[in-house]
């Protein structure tokens, strides 16, 4: 069953720490199949060092496992409900990445301080909200989801062209097209909120990138005019 | 005589500089059995690379050597004296990993602020007292053991929750329920205190995680209610 | 085609990761054959896994392509300005390396605090202005080469005892007399922008080196009474 | 000549960028044989990657080079002025390691904040001041040891107790009984520099740690006293 997208997802989630992005079992990616509806998950607590493509485990968008011998992620129900509400993804990861969770953890949005974000990420990367204490003993990981969803609509966020969020004394997820764009974007989160905090010591009253130059730096990877690459 | 405690702790002891928390033989890792009341321990001052399991020494709860041809570790009398008084552990891991030991330097307590912290040490990792001069010249060592004890005795803090403390300008002790799980614990709190630490940068006027989200994810992965993993 | 230069300008991007200063695709380095006044640059967005020498781009001083069968990097005319404007040079390296684009994203020009920056770096490592959106929409990457130069001559900074500089809210563009040279300052820049930031926070009211201390080891490594290395 | 010594000093070099001390070729250690009065030294400028054991120079106290087909490294006179004036010492090390540096170029000594620095270092790291334009127009390297010395006479530090320096807007010098303890007092010193930043940042109003607690640890591992280890 979706073979092909387990042998994604796993990769995708050995990567996490190949690229120094989790510690231990900290972190999960997931991808989805659009025509069925089902999408692929990492198991809950799995080492990386055991992990095989056939422990992945198959999920229904209400979050429950309809294929694997595991339990999926703990964090199942959060990927369920932003697959729900961003139609336009394919592919999510979930870390406790040091620097975009210390930003999750000061609470702070991340501001656009230059090319190496723009590139990417169109606008600040958000800190969302805590959570009450009714929405956690309601349904904590679904509402995770669920508040993320809301905050990008209420502010008026294109979730396509900001791909990742904080949440507030947690830590980051980011989506894409595809799982391993999900981890491309986890990757370049990390090296953003790791040079935001450096250049803000260097300069406490630092300012966001001029609004054209974020603007040239994303279009010009973005888009029908974008020219970066070989396409 | 305990040859398979041996090669657990030895295993436990060569994990520590793989997990970048120890330079040269800054660090030891011991674990105890209930039964005979014996624990096993690093040898002091011996390089990891020329470690061996038959290395590990032997040694009762006073800290008197009962096996080994080295000397034990320097630090044999605080893992004695935490041993006797902290009945439901069965390895004890110390170290000066930078940003754990930083803390310790500074005199303060590690906040809770956010869920890496939450998912594995209940409220803040205390930062002990020094010890006074008398105490010091009486008995430097088993004098630290004890007042780590006595600290958690008199802030009623339950050492199997928050299973680290900071031995003020000295570093960390951690604990477990065997010798890898005190491993474990260690590269955790080096990772929280490393983030505490950047989160404060990031912005100075911080605050804990709130109550309810502190209890959430401790309680989803620890208790009859937990739900994280395979079991 | 300048088959020599090719492997000698793939050789030198490929050392930018092997030195930490570039993730993913983030960087390229090139380097000209001032005879025909053809350079030698990376492809555009090509992984550095799958990069071979044959895949380098020759293009000329108007960043037109001369052969290969990619496009070259999308920052081509930022080179061909600088290759331009710069005579004595040969090679010329970007990346986003955290420190230095930290120090770029902070809009800074980086003081010379020690004797590292001044054996390399003659001065300050200047910060350029932010182009004008008229700038931006006539031709970014070329203006970015050209405002380069403008401030070179404007602020009377010797581009070769001073091969690197700081594109605000960007990341730094470093030169040398080769390609490998100018890999070698990008380094260097690196170290030192990392320093830098330390030490003014170890010392806030830190101040630049004394200008004999600058001088002296500058003119010890460069120049006709250089002593430093083995000619 | 002295073919032992010369072995002895190369893997003592090697070790340097083994621990991370150096990039390029920006360190040097030595060690010297006390019998003949003459020590041997690192070429200047040479990559370490293409350094042998019988590419060691040999040089006298006065600096002047006795056997090699190399020059001596730069900082020579250096080493020479420590030599004579520190009779107890057999090995030195010099290094731009990022975080003692760092410190050199903020002009501040490392004060003593916990037992990492305690167990090797007694007392504060002294920021030795910079030398004149006379000073270092007479002779910049040889001034920079007899600097280090005069210091430690006038401030009344015990160079064996107290095995380092820093030079102010330059790095660290440490010694040894010999080479391989110079490296290691080096490393040592990194670590200690890179804790002791973190600390303040942690706590800005942090202090030293307690006389007595230096005391029991710098004791309980140098001198009569001493237990630390196997003999």
């Amino acid at each position: 069953m979706l073979e092909q997208l387990k042998q994604e997802v796993y990769e995708a989630n050995m990567q996490l720490p190949k690229f120094g992005l989790v510690t231990f079992t900290w972190g999960n990616a997931s991808g989805i199949d659009r025509e069925t509806g089902l999408f692929v998950i990492k198991p809950s607590g799995v080492e990386y060092e055991k992990l095989k493509a056939e422990d992945m485990v198959v999920v229904d968008l209400k979050g429950v496992k309809v294929e694997g011998k595991y339990n999926p992620s703990s964090d199942t129900a959060t990927h369920a409900a932003l697959y729900s509400r961003f139609p336009g993804i394919g592919g999510i990861v979930h870390t406790h990445s040091s620097w975009a969770a210390s930003w999750a953890q000061a609470g702070r949005s991340i501001p656009c301080y230059g090319t190496t974000h723009a590139d990417y990420i169109y606008g600040e990367v958000p800190c969302i909200r805590n959570l009450t204490k009714e929405e956690i003993e309601e349904a904590y990981e679904r509402n995770t989801g669920i508040l993320i969803a809301d905050e990008f609509e209420s502010q008026g966020i294109n979730y396509e062209a900001t791909p990742a969020a904080l949440c507030k004394n947690h830590g980051p997820f980011t989506w894409g097209k595809n799982v391993l764009d999900a981890v491309h974007n986890a990757v370049v989160l990390e090296e953003v909120a790791k040079m935001a905090a450096y250049c803000e010591t260097i300069n406490p009253r630092n300012t966001s990138a001029p609004k054209e130059m974020q603007d040239k730096h994303y279009y010009r990877k973005h888009g029908e005019h974008a020219y970066y690459g070989q396409d």
